[in-house]
């Protein structure tokens, strides 16, 4: 036994933390990878974790705000957020998004703790 | 400035470590992320390092070999293999594989350098 898992997303259990938003997660040791999808109009408030998070977009588009920045990212591109820096999400599109995110270290509290107002 | 950073996976530089696969590389200060293209018939070595590696396969069927157990992986599968376990991958079918591999804590040095004969 070497320890590896294999895991299938779409046997993966999803929450829905927020309205049109989907998650599910995959806990290693070190880093955990959160597969996301949001819907048109959904939002994601700006909130904060000590992880570094690093984004990567599979489908749509959708509108960061990162550090009090806006940065729009499609599929294809990738945003490295470091640990502590507030971050929100707003699908502007008609198109539904997928990102897989994935941080570190591992993230075992729920998401919206570090939220704020926006 | 918050320190965040975006990219592109089509404007980052490819290597070609092994024949038929390219590797592109984006480093966070506690993760690594590499999106590996694997041609048709290409072959990653057994090998092994200190990172536990969380491998997501976008496109394409690829086999790999984890600890000495054979399991083969499509869209939408996810393998988490912890640090130091040997592992290799080798695309059995006709189509290109896309993955994309998390490792933390972050990788600086070449990943052949754990390379072991198979």
């Amino acid at each position: 036994m070497s320890g590896s898992r294999t895991f299938r997303w779409e046997e993966i259990e999803q929450s829905e933390p927020l309205p049109g938003i989907t998650r599910q997660t995959i806990h290693g040791d070190h880093q955990t990878v959160v597969r996301y999808v949001y819907a048109p109009g959904s939002v994601f408030p700006i909130h904060h974790h000590p992880q570094e998070q690093i984004t990567l977009v599979l489908s749509g588009s959708i509108a960061f705000t990162v550090g009090g920045e806006r940065v729009v990212l499609g599929p294809g591109e990738v945003a490295v957020i470091p640990g502590g820096i507030p971050h929100g999400a707003t699908v502007e599109g008609r198109e539904r998004v997928v990102t897989l995110n994935t941080m570190s270290p591992r993230r075992l509290d729920d998401p919206l703790d570090g939220q704020q107002s926006t």
